[in-house]
């Protein structure tokens, strides 16, 4: 039977694979037939491919270290190793390939927009010499386009296909890799608790991938920010700023490379640990336990999931095989001819939000078939708690939006706030970060409440499965994003047309609502997985209880709460260090280079690169070490209670912090994007220059500390749940 | 027994009473030789009753209600309600006669400082009309004033003397108040558990005057100095500035009242939880529980501590009674003699720190006596447990003053940060104040699991009863600093001698170092007395273990561990609402009233005190109300153990964003006033502009949400204590 589980979660990682496959083969046929779009877009290839290796060769020792200490661990030993390492391998790989896919993606999705502009358009290029030779030999692919069989046929849905592609490539080859590698753990060591150092690998890379990326990110996005437009007034994305070619690179790095590992840790950890539970879990207070039935739940509920997301991403892209077929069959379902009818005729926005909610209507139907086939007369129970995360994460994803969207009253009291200068405009972020902590907590307790009185512990744990089942799609909607803005970036460095950068803002723009829920479910999943890792941690350490009456628990419950405030102090410090080296050097290339200013002799942009990549590697270890050392060393001095109590407190005040983070820092970008559409005196005012410092001290927050949080409390309890027999 | 320990509580808080008493009749001997000056202090003086009785007013139907409700919950009663209004009316009663001794030593020091200082000085007034005059009229109490008697005979000698009676009271009548109700309750109740309720009382009381006070002082401040400085121009404190009354008035509001409730809540609370952990605890896992040895004992340290600080404030101040006499038995003690003459020929800030020590070393002395006295062969494990506690208390004080203070690299590096621009001093600050986290949770968990290995739970409740033990002499040492300060902003809007600012302007600085300690131990103290509360109502709940893998009491950790981050939300937000109304009557009046700039009209300060007022009254119900009702929803609808999951969250949060906060907040200002004296281009540079906004979002962070913190986590426990028989 377990061997059925196997290669069910095998042929399904596969599909995923296959069709990421099949989907780069059609992406890969697209041409770009401009030479310095081309050009530009293998610079940052070469950037961002060049950060992974030597990322990877640093962490490989770390790796190493860690598999041999699991191997001469008593209680260990090399199935933990193995599992460790092929996690490590599977989430650098995934990383690796989506950041393969996404800087070859940009520069095509640019090319897609130039050559989908109507003939006049793009001869407005500003300056460029190669434009008119680009726009004729751009016009042979733009008549040969489909108008009739594709989605989108004006230039934005050209390049919105193109985009979306590397996008669900992404997503694709996270999820497809997450079951693969879990199903070879599983066949080698056939030992679910043993398989959680899949986990614990995954959560390592991730860990570094996030804090390193969003260092990377951030520290090239200031320094071109602060000395390109602030000091030297040139606009973004401005050829002759040196920093521009890092912070394109930074932008995969972080959002690509640092979210794909994000979301591969999150996805197979919620797996693990519903697997974990589901192992032991009993319906009856002194009946059996589920065995592989609460095992292979979770496998079979990620397997759909592929299937559904697949479906979802056939519904959004041509390029898709079969894509007409599945259409096809949907628009034959009672309702949706309709809806079909209106993705056809190009509408971009529609398409995104049909295509996850076409996933998600798949997923909650296959999960109430796979309960019922699974639990019989429980079945209700497990699908109602998988029902209830679900919603839970949804409407914290509608909740985040309220918060941090320019289009309701909270953005724009932080932008109103830029009237009494930038104090306020720094105390309103802050104030509307701390306040937007309380209803995603409410729906995390609600939902864990429900699913616990539904079908306990097992519960929490597969609504935290259910959450991030669709990954495969939801990853997709939040790969593009960076794509289209690295497109947008190459359009400005190869000064076309402007309507080129209008159409990939615009795309950038229309992923976010969808984009919004992705991150809703991505919070709400870390909660509920770090707590079902939290109990699972507690049963394979053979704890009774963890009662926060007994003082070690206290004071593992303080030093616990304690980690995240040390880790963002870490990482923020990290990422001012890093952009002070940026600013240097970019305001000592403008001084000591003859020329630049006038685009007449080329920036040094390698040092930049050079420059980022060394902070981010350099600056990534320390937070990341004492994610894994204090675990570990709290459970071997003050023992496993206390540990327990870490975990706990580690959650409580991770979870806070990650909100609080993330939604101050993202209200303060859009207050910023608000003022500059022209509200509260516009750009260039004292408003805007108010605004601009909050995003500033925003950036840390929402792109480094803040989703690094939800990793680093999933890795705490990961490695305690794998050194539990230690302790 | 019990009445023996009723009559020696109350005699040590008679005596507290009594030395304030004296020390008052002393302070009203001195007059105010300068009209100008006289009218100042009384306009502030009214501006600050008026508010209290406000105040008051908003608060007594507040007591009322839940006095009645207390009244008909089954299980409390008539005691408790007692306990608990009786509780709420020594604190009214220490902060109205703390505010109303500041208020009238704040103008008396102005003119100690002026009558002492040498006659040409004197004449070198600004252009105070008055001047020649009250300087003529002072030189009669300057050459009576008794040169060889008093420790300070210069003019700034004079003035701490003057402000350090004042504050002297302040420290006194809140520990005097404090053993008396608590002999009272005691007395009438002979029950510790409903003992409580005066404690919930005090909490209640604080946490509205924590509130109130911080959202007044900052309205006031940031009013004041955004329109009048910024936008204006005109200097800190200029009479023509119509916010600047409400701004002198808020800090006593702010730093006499909201402190003076702070430290009365956490003197009373810290020796109620060790009462009732002591009247229950055994020292034999078999034995006898401690009994009325352990409900004494606390008390009797209390005690112990109002002599100690009586004789600490004798070493400081000669207008102390019998103060030659103690300081003649001191000199007689080994090395003592030399300290002593150092003292009596007016090293001011030596004074203040060897006052304190030998406070703190009578403290330790007695501890260890009575130790011996009431615990017999286990005297040594109370001794130490309380050492423990005093000892981490005073090093949190070091560490945060290393973390704050200018003389330090830490806040230099945030004035450095200066360099980058406004948001890399807004950014080092709030990692300053995250890393701050660190040692002190440590020191507070090391003292943790010292004392109870020690001594149990027992262990401690007494550390922290320890810690605070000595609140008579640092709360003296607190409260002289917002005496001091109030003084300059008179000198400044009495357009007296530049000279006479420089001395107040020192006077505060002096006594930071000291205060810095007291804060150390009013952080640690608050974490120790929240826990032994904590214990106390699991006790009082008859909860067998508060196990975190329980659903019920995960939630209550993650709701108690959001409620602060509400809490700080809603008090910063009030904070910017009130300013935000200052700011519009201020910018109002120099817009409306002819002849204001050139100080031909005076401006309409009682319309400013008026919206401090009101804006501090309405804002402070919310945060308020939810600490009290929050807790009493979640026992009721989730159960006693999710209540205490929490209590515990929110101890953890609690904890860490009050030091957080505070850190940050003290980091920014103090970056600022080391820009000031010159360093990173000084006062006026962009430097100085950057490091002005670090200071105006570090204002509600250390005045208004870190301080009230505390409060909060102990509130909602004392109500959870109170409560408990209900749930």
């Amino acid at each position: 039977m377990w061997l059925f589980l196997v290669f069910v979660t095998l042929v399904f990682g596969a599909l995923a694979g296959l069709y990421a496959w099949t989907v780069y083969q059609k992406l890969e046929e697209s041409q770009i037939g401009h030479p310095r779009v081309a050009e530009l877009s293998s610079i940052i290839h070469e950037g961002a491919m060049a950060f992974l290796k030597k990322e990877y060769s640093w962490l490989a020792p770390f790796v190493g270290v860690v598999a041999v200490l699991l191997i001469a661990a008593p209680g260990l030993g090399l199935g933990s190793a193995f599992a460790f390492v092929l996690g490590a391998l599977c989430s650098a790989t995934a990383g690796w390939i989506g950041m393969y896919v996404a800087t070859n993606s940009n520069g095509r999705t640019t090319y897609a927009a130039l050559a989908g502009m109507p003939a006049e358009e793009k001869k407005s290029a500003k300056k460029s010499v190669d434009l008119d030779k680009a726009a004729d030999s751009a016009e042979a692919p733009t008549t040969e386009a489909p108008k009739s069989e594709g989605i989108l046929s004006t230039a934005a849905g050209n390049a919105l296909e193109v985009a979306f592609s590397g996008g669900s490539i992404v997503g694709m080859v996270v999820v497809g890799l997450g079951l693969i590698g879990l199903a070879f753990s599983y066949l080698f060591l056939n030992d679910v608790t043993a398989l959680t150092a899949f986990g614990m690998g995954a959560s390592s890379i991730a860990l570094f991938a996030r804090v390193g990326g969003g260092i990377y990110t951030k520290a090239a996005d200031v320094g071109a920010d602060l000395v390109g437009k602030v000091e030297a007034g040139i606009p973004e994305d401005d050829p002759r700023n040196p920093a521009v070619i890092a912070d394109n690179v930074g932008d995969n790095v972080g959002d690509i490379a640092g979210m794909g590992a994000d979301l591969f840790e999150s996805y197979v950890n919620s797996i693990l640990a519903a697997m974990a539970i589901g192992a032991v879990y009993s319906f009856t207070s002194d009946g059996e336990a589920l065995g592989l039935w609460g095992i292979g739940f979770p496998l079979f509920l990620a397997a759909w999931g592929v299937f559904s997301s697949i479906v979802g991403c056939m519904m959004i892209s041509q390029k898709a095989p079969y894509a007409g077929t599945v259409r096809g069959i949907v628009a034959k379902l009672p309702g949706m001819a309709g809806v079909v009818k209106r993705i056809e005729d190009g509408d971009a926005a529609f398409a995104l939000r049909t295509g996850t909610f076409v996933a998600g209507g798949l997923m909650i139907a296959g999960t109430f078939i796979l309960s019922i086939f699974f639990f019989f007369s429980n079945a209700f129970n497990v699908f109602l708690s998988v029902t209830s995360g679900v919603l839970a994460g949804i409407i914290i994803g509608i909740v985040t939006e309220i918060y941090t969207s320019g289009d309701y009253k909270f953005v724009q009291n932080v932008a109103a706030s830029s009237d009494t200068g930038t104090a306020t405009v720094v105390l309103s972020g802050l104030s509307l970060g701390m306040m937007s902590t309380g209803i995603p907590v409410l729906l995390i307790c609600l939902s864990t409440l429900i699913s616990y009185y539904l079908a306990g512990m097992f519960g929490v744990a597969v609504a935290a499965v259910g959450m991030l089942s669709i990954t495969g799609i939801s990853l997709s909607v939040d790969a593009y994003g960076p794509i289209a803005d690295n497109a947008g970036g190459i359009a400005e460095m190869s000064e076309l047309p402007e309507g080129v950068r209008k159409i990939t803002d615009h795309l950038d723009a229309i992923g976010n609502t969808t984009a919004a829920m992705g991150k809703g479910l991505a919070i709400g999943s870390a909660a509920l997985t770090a707590l079902a890792l939290f109990v699972a941690y507690s049963q394979a350490a053979h704890i009774d209880k963890i009662d926060i009456m007994n003082p070690y628990v206290i004071v593992g419950l303080l030093i616990g709460g304690m980690l995240p405030f040390i880790f963002c102090s870490l990482s923020i410090d990290a990422v001012s260090k890093a952009a002070g080296f940026m600013i240097e050097e970019v305001r000592r290339q403008f001084r000591e280079i003859p020329g630049i200013m006038e685009g007449k002799a080329k920036p040094d942009s390698n040092r930049c690169v050079e420059i980022s990549t060394h902070a981010a590697l350099t600056q990534m270890i320390v937070p990341g070490v004492m994610a894994i050392a204090v675990p570990v060393l709290v459970g071997f001095l003050l023992g496993k209670e206390a540990l327990g109590g870490l975990l706990g407190g580690a959650i409580v005040t991770g979870v806070m912090m990650a909100l609080f983070m993330a939604n101050s820092g993202g209200a303060w970008d859009n207050a910023k994007k608000y003022i500059e559409e022209g509200h509260f005196n516009g750009k260039g005012s004292p408003n805007h220059a108010a605004a601009v410092v909050g995003d500033t001290v925003g950036d840390p927050f929402k792109d480094t500390a803040g989703p690094a949080l939800n990793i680093l409390i999933k890795l705490m309890t990961v490695v305690a749940l794998v050194l539990a027999p230690l302790f």
